[in-house]
């Protein structure tokens, strides 16, 4: 998260608004799962914030911005621990509210990776590895969540998710390319990112799983 | 591991020798681990130096201290490499010595912590954030021990460990705020550490474990 | 992978030739594994980047080059997804490929490590701890395959690999103290990496497992 814009710059302010939930949400499916495995309060916690957080500091890492972030502020960090807080709070209304917690991971995830190739152009990545790093910034804690509790991760073998990132980041690098500024650039990335994975998780798209071949 | 200070500074001496034998407790844990799960001699000498020296690496490169210390030097990795090697020699032992190595695991757990928040407070980290790089520092290579052999790591369950290091790397930056100077400043976060995790380990304090909602 | 050289270098043209070579085996054996998983498409080319890749990512951040070599040319990334695309059409081939994909395996292994140890010491990793940077490109990779899968890495349990990749990057080192150009030591290391990891595979050669130590 950056400093506050200024109050004229409404479109900033949204984005900083839907970051912040994009944040406490993948802070719920962290401090969720934390809970299903019976970890203790600091277990819970520390699944909220590298769920919502690791995949930020691991772009800032791998661009060379350090400290990330993440640890120049404490923004992003109270929003990802009041995630958790909720989480414990609240838990049994979380499974009754499904659908709009998978709607504002969708949004967080398209904003995540949209923000993240941007970011990765501007540090000089390659125009057609900015979106994987895009997508780290989107996958990343959702992967690390998973292998803290030595699962498979989720993004691996679920429906189309990793894949709706990678879309999203690649069209924020077509925009850049074609000249747009990179506001619009990174709104129609995320627009695009939040668009496949709605149709993929209401239509059940999932990938193809290719076949095991024999002997191998 | 720094430079080796001036002969007439006690002080850092001392802090230097207990950094060392941190260094090897940890290192300990991670082999011991090793040995239990039938590693080979590679396996076993790497588990004792990830396990003792990951922490750090991790607190480097979150800095942007690149190359980290561990690695534009040697002492660590032989302290870490001969901490491995005793638990091969005299593993027999380890199991009597149960309490003197839980005794060094809280000091180095307090050094660690404390030099890295302070390193941090160095290094443009917000000081709400400086003492969760201490934290990592602390608990960072006991994770990787516990996900190199796919066990859900220890310090998500365990007793009050996280947490005490998360006090200490407060306090450190608790007495920056108040104009100590960083040695005093480190010390006291040490000791604060120390003494928590202690009495978490013989009063057997562990943290809340949230229930699990209904539903979720 | 760097710019490419000019054609009048036979010996650069072969390193990078090789060095692809490496990185398409890699990928198939982190694909391979993935088909065995039942990942879906992504997740399959998602191991052979990782497996092929990563190593060179992590040697970038701890070196503090960043954005990783990786990031900021596309050449890489492209090897390794074909490396995945050949493992999915050809698996059943694959497994009659043992020879040559073991032999593959251990050319890539000893070019990464010797390349990764000259860029350590190129960036002021101690001659010591080098030929531990080298590893780490080496067996990276494969350890973050055997994790993505929550499988303890093999790396830590089978024959002889990790030592091979230490015993190169040492050579390495020597021939640079030793005052040799870049070049021959780097070819130097990676052939006694590679005929140490042939003669362990075709010989059976096997680490020592320690005992595991009553009561420990």
């Amino acid at each position: 998260m950056h400093a506050l814009p200024p109050l004229d710059q409404p479109v900033q302010w949204l984005i900083l608004a839907l970051d912040g939930i994009g944040i406490f949400v993948f802070a719920i499916s962290g401090a969720a799962l934390a809970l299903r495995e019976r970890l203790d309060l600091f277990g819970v916690l520390l699944m909220a914030f590298v769920t919502a957080l690791f995949g930020g500091i691991l772009r800032d890492i791998l661009l060379g911005a350090t400290p990330p972030e993440t640890l120049t502020s404490w923004h992003n960090a109270a929003i990802a621990l009041s995630g958790g807080v909720f989480t414990i709070a609240a838990g049994g209304w979380i499974g009754r509210l499904d659908k709009p917690v998978r709607l504002f991971d969708a949004i967080g995830l398209g904003l995540f990776t949209a923000a993240g190739a941007a970011k990765a152009l501007d540090f000089g990545v390659h125009p057609l590895m900015a979106p994987a790093v895009g997508m780290v910034v989107g996958i990343g804690g959702g992967i690390l969540r998973d292998m803290l509790v030595t699962r498979t991760p989720l993004v691996l073998q679920a429906e189309i998710y990793a894949v709706a990132a990678l879309a999203g980041g690649f069209a924020v690098v077509g925009c850049d390319v074609l000249g747009l500024p990179a506001q619009p650039s990174m709104l129609a990335g995320a627009l695009l990112c939040l668009t496949l994975r709605l149709l993929a998780l209401y239509r059940g798209w999932t990938l193809w799983h290719p076949p095991r071949p024999p002997g191998l």
